[in-house]
């Protein structure tokens, strides 16, 4: 996939793959046959569905999950907005990169290969006080990044972010997407102080005021940064393949929104691994009408919460394609 | 572990061992030099620092999970309690030993080791409205088994049952040691229509009529089953073995119940797996003051929501025992 027109991705919808409601059909076939009361898995049978319908098949398996986390820069930082020095965000990759991180323990015990893509830390995007954040060009080669990087074997693809400052990024673009005010989505990120949540305030309402009405996909370039839009390329590139997404928390799932704002249908293929408890995220998932794979209080970014979802997805298809039928066990249907 | 009275049970709680506070702050300050904002793991540290402080050690591990199903038969399945004929429990073992339930595939995707003991299921119960539905001896004979099938070289230890008509004994148990009507307690169980629900509601306040005012583990004699009786016997050498155990839905969250209700300490060792479909579930928790691990609208018993939980704790000691501090990574602390 080579994206080369911001303008242009909205229209994606009508010509990527949609969910195939004959292969969820006859996953609900099989689940009612399993040896349990029918809808006794509750949200596993859920999520069962879910990944027939986008992998086109009644017994979808996870042979290959991918997890790929972008990191990027901010010039938002100039306005104070994180109590870490942007340093830290080229220490966290090194961190991914070594193997020391939560993901990297998460993306173990749930069976997925990371990667990490650092997306020119040394070049931080604009300050978005001041200006664009990015040009279209520089918005297009992030997404492109961001596609190029998707594996089309995988059978799932967990998404995650790092970037010291882009709780300020999340938040600006869902509140020009969404509406309300700027302390409706802001809240302390990595570990603001009152003060420091009033400076995220105040730069995201000079952000608005300097960039409002754009159409989605510009909003992304003007507010956002290189991991937001290679998020969203990404996303496009597994749609593309028809392999379901799970985003991680409010950063991650901000930038995907930028997408659904572009045409609803886009994210039709993504769950939202966890609802984080960074303020703004229940009220983005809430606008963006998914539910929450897991609610676990957590809120660190890195695509934690997504890899932790992706356990739960991978004991679903266990019990979808491992259960024996009512028929095949001998059990009384009652 | 042998017990012989059901009258000093309660007393067991001044001898058993206690929460280790000293390894849970050691594992504090571990989660606190990881490289993360501290907190930002949420309840994944709060389970880190519960096998931290029952496992006694700062950094605890699962070399070996074991999950055990009690299965036991119900006299009052006499009142119509269940639409599902009672041969359908021999039927559900049969299948958890041949491979092809639920709990099968959840224990294979999050490794544990599974066991399943059939608690003379050719013998029914008494019907507790006509009579207690277990002797003493009855009941101490099947919290011994329940004891001794626990490994005590376990570090976790997962909780389930299968049992057709159990619903019905979780609910009398629960309006018996907790109050309320029994309406408050009873749901459809495993598929009841209305009028099934009736009936179930019937039998209870006719069981409580006969069966009031008595101590929490002659209640569990009056009012349980075997595998109720099992899972109590099971908590209990677990406790005496400082495993951790994760109780499953509102029946053997129900069965447990009875221990808190004789010492409120019993329990403490113990997780709830995840909060049930089934109405009385949340009460229950409520009533015991736990949080359950995970929601996800289940209603299978099994020990199904114990087992995917399991995976939860697993990913949550992968954090803390594998990630790097921000001195090992190089990352600034802000």
């Amino acid at each position: 996939m080579q994206l080369t027109d911001l303008a242009a991705i909205a229209g994606l919808a009508d010509r990527l793959p949609a969910a195939d409601e004959s292969a969820r059909a006859a996953a609900l076939a099989r689940q009612n046959a399993l040896t349990k009361p029918p809808g006794s898995l509750g949200r596993l049978e859920d999520l069962a569905l879910f990944m027939a319908a986008w992998r086109g098949t009644a017994q979808p398996r996870i042979a290959r999950a991918q997890a790929l986390v972008f990191a990027g820069n901010h010039g938002i930082c100039a306005q104070g907005v994180n109590p870490y020095p942007q340093a830290v965000t080229a220490q966290m990759v090194a961190n991914f990169q070594a193997g020391g991180a939560a993901i990297n323990q998460l993306c173990r015990a749930n069976g997925a290969d990371l990667g990490v893509i650092a997306l020119d830390l040394d070049r931080p995007t604009a300050d978005f006080t001041q200006a664009p954040a990015m040009t279209p060009a520089e918005t297009l080669e992030a997404m492109n990044r961001g596609a190029a990087a998707v594996d089309p074997t995988a059978d799932v693809l967990i998404l995650g972010e790092m970037g010291i400052g882009n709780s300020t990024i999340a938040a600006a673009l869902a509140c020009a997407l969404f509406g309300g005010t700027p302390a409706d989505w802001v809240g302390p990120g990595t570990g603001s102080d009152a003060p420091g949540i009033a400076r995220k305030i105040a730069a995201i309402e000079t952000g608005l005021a300097r960039h409002h009405g754009l159409p989605a996909m510009a909003t992304l370039a003007a507010l956002g940064g290189r991991e937001q839009a290679a998020i969203c390329g990404a996303v496009l590139a597994a749609r593309a393949a028809r392999i379901p997404v799970i985003l991680d928390g409010f950063i991650c799932t901000a930038a995907a929104a930028t997408l659904q704002a572009a045409d609803p249908r886009l994210l039709d293929h993504c769950l939202v691994g966890h609802a984080s408890a960074e303020p703004g995220h229940r009220r983005l998932i809430a606008a963006l009408g998914k539910a929450p794979v897991l609610e676990f209080d957590m809120r660190l970014g890195e695509g934690a919460g997504a890899a932790l979802a992706l356990g739960i997805l991978r004991a679903a298809l266990e019990c979808h394609n491992g259960m024996a039928t009512f028929g095949e066990a001998g059990v009384a249907e009652g």
